[in-house]
């Protein structure tokens, strides 16, 4: 029987999630190995930090460098968050013969093509299936379980703290900055929740996942990014009177034009399995040619749903180790020298329906502006809403739904309708996304 | 550049179709596994058999043995259906250092541990991801992506032609018979329905699913099967009153008093994300103790999507085919010598929520012997609906959702149920499934 230790760079909630499922489960780990996996050793910032009692046998230190220098380590995995030190430790990790384990989603975007050349030139692995959707085995599903498809687009709710604001905010008539600030004393959201709510966090996820669908090298820059802080309580009132949920989206397609890369909030027609992904839950939707739609639900994060793919991925690493090099699934799913340099689509080419929320003034006339600068950009209205005028402004809530145009179109409209003077403050914009 | 070959044991809509994929995606399959994978030969019963044309440089044949004997075929997939002769034929194929793929669920549930013993002693893979739920990477997600978790219990909607059935009567207000013909008619269901209908389909897929989560033999006798021939549109429609869908499940748990593996309708409260998985759409939810509950959608029947699902395990065992065997993923996810013979629970012994509906006379007193009946076993009553008298009989329907309560008890008291004189024929049950 072989004995398999690991190495913790970082002992958080992350590292000692996934160090705990290591030791609860060892038993039934074992039984499906055949190994006996160790958490051996973990760096924390101070030695007093507060431990799990069962993991009071894993010796602690303050130095990266005596996990990454011990040979007795065969597997490393970083749970550190952001990008340096963690960048510079796992290329030492990887030059050193460990294979890495991380979910650090930010690193992988961002660095993930440097290191997986790194692993490459070392014979060792670099797993990643905790970056994405936390618990949800959806790397895993989309590089291996539909490896014999041609992938046509995927569409994932894949921030837990935009998706449960969103759903309190419909379910429950509140505001953004109230439900904001609930899901921050809940620890959903973080003090400073920038990352989750405009969308950075989402983009870094969705960059990994057009990559293993599409074989493309990781192109973070690449991603239109749209936050969820502009919506309102109205907008998910509006949207369900139209038989729609808004959910923040992140959007990959391959398109004849090239790969759409976007993440922002999008209005789901409600019979959609995927638009009652509710609270804090992730899923993701994936079109492929010979198998159709499939979706992947699941926690998107927390301790021990995201330890549960840290240990899945050591588990596979250890396991790959005796295959050889050309034969393990390759870190983006696709050979690395058959990535191909496909063209990115801009966003004045994205071509979607909308739904827009227009104040206007309450007289005559403005409806017939509104629809003459639409119909000069070809933008036909599928549905209209008006609401009675504001008991205080005296100004009007039109609610449009149009029918699929491209963005650049959409975008001169809309500074047409915001020129007029009897529309007040910016027009509210949010795409529709059919998904089927 | 390595060249595989494949040979196919059959080649009707399963065979062909995931020849189809093989080849219209050979470019993105030789980007993800740097080989060549094609199809060399095919099995048909008689060779005029009508062949998709993108298929026509396929060897036909009308002998297997032309297949299992060719030194030049790496890997054999078995798309025959049914026990004999694909069982031998299969062991031949093993014995002679190929690996095998198979769709065959009935085979696998029943013929399994014999085959994953050949294999083991061949050093060859058994794959079957296109046994469960057709194109969606269900095993890969249990046996791989959850490999970190105790998994505690799954039900699956595994059975897309009563998935069907059942929408269709709730969505539409239709008969059992009257949906079966139009699925017939459709192709969703056989000529002969009883393996769909009655639940035998469901039980196979099962007791593979229940298998790799937790660990145990296959034992395809020891599943409780019901089917749903016995279900009305009015329960369809009593249950909606209710709150809740009906759906056909196959449920396996690890309780502390075995192992429980049934297949049956449940009621399941329709805010479940997987109450909503309508139509022929398949969908597994896994509650494992790190990851807590992970769903899997997708097409569980049908060429491309099982297809997909072939393709994928036949890049798989290449890919595995350079590992040492003892590193190879288990085809019962646990290793052969690691499978626990853990007890399977009794019929009697199942605790669950039942749903209840009783033909009455609509007269004083009826209503007292039920309760006295009931309360007699201990069985609580949550909720209650009592409708007008039928027009022509004046005998008036009482539906029932009681509290927990093991089976063994309900068995009593719908036994005393249906002695009263006042009720006329049977009860019908139907369990009652939280899921969370």
């Amino acid at each position: 029987m072989n004995r398999v230790n690991v190495g913790f760079l970082g002992f958080g909630t992350v590292g000692q999630g996934a160090a705990k499922v290591l030791v609860r489960n060892a038993l039934e780990i074992n039984r499906r190995t055949g190994r006996d996996i160790s958490v051996k050793s973990a760096v924390v910032r101070n030695t007093s930090r507060t431990i799990e009692p069962e993991l009071k046998d894993v010796a602690l230190t303050t130095d990266p460098q005596e996990i990454i220098n011990d040979p007795d380590i065969h597997v490393v995995v970083e749970a550190m968050g952001g990008d340096e030190p963690a960048r510079s430790l796992l290329l030492q990790a990887v030059a050193n013969g460990k294979h890495v384990v991380t979910a650090n989603k930010a690193l992988i975007a961002v660095y993930g093509n440097e290191l997986f050349e790194a692993a490459r030139e070392h014979g060792v692995s670099v797993a990643f299936e905790a970056a994405v959707a936390g618990g949800i085995p959806v790397i895993k599903s989309i590089r291996e379980g539909l490896a014999g498809n041609r992938i046509q687009w995927l569409a994932g709710i894949i921030n837990g703290t935009s998706n449960f604001i969103l759903t309190e905010m419909r379910d429950k008539q509140r505001d953004f900055n109230d439900v904001l600030e609930e899901a921050q004393a809940l620890g959903y959201a973080e003090a400073d929740p920038t990352f989750d709510v405009e969308g950075i966090d989402a983009a870094h996820k969705l960059t990994i996942l057009a990559s293993i669908a599409f074989g493309v090298p990781l192109k973070f820059d690449a991603v239109y990014t749209e936050g969820i802080s502009h919506i309102t309580q109205a907008d998910t009132a509006y949207a369900q009177e139209l038989g729609y949920r808004i959910k923040h989206l992140g959007y990959a397609s391959h398109t004849d034009n090239g790969i759409e890369l976007r993440v922002h909030p999008a209005l789901i027609p409600e019979r959609r399995l995927i638009a009652n992904v509710d609270g804090v839950m992730n899923a993701v939707l994936v079109q492929a040619d010979a198998v159709g739609p499939t979706m992947y639900y699941g926690a998107g994060a927390g301790a021990e749903p995201t330890g549960s793919s840290v240990v899945a991925d050591i588990m596979d690493v250890v396991r790959l180790d005796s295959a050889s090099v050309d034969n393990r699934v390759p870190s983006l799913a696709f050979q690395h020298d058959a990535l191909s340099d496909t063209r990115i689509v801009s966003k004045a080419e994205f071509e979607t329906s909308f739904y827009l929320r227009i104040l206007v003034e309450d007289k005559p006339g403005v409806m017939a502006d509104v629809s003459r600068i639409l119909g000069d950009e070809k933008i036909s209205i599928e549905a209209i809403i008006q609401k009675e005028p504001d008991a205080d402004s005296a100004r009007v809530p039109v609610i449009l739904l149009t029918r699929k145009i491209v963005e650049g179109a959409m975008d001169r409209a809309i500074a047409g309708i915001e020129a007029l003077d009897s529309v007040e403050g910016n027009v509210t914009r949010i795409r529709v996304e059919s998904l089927a």
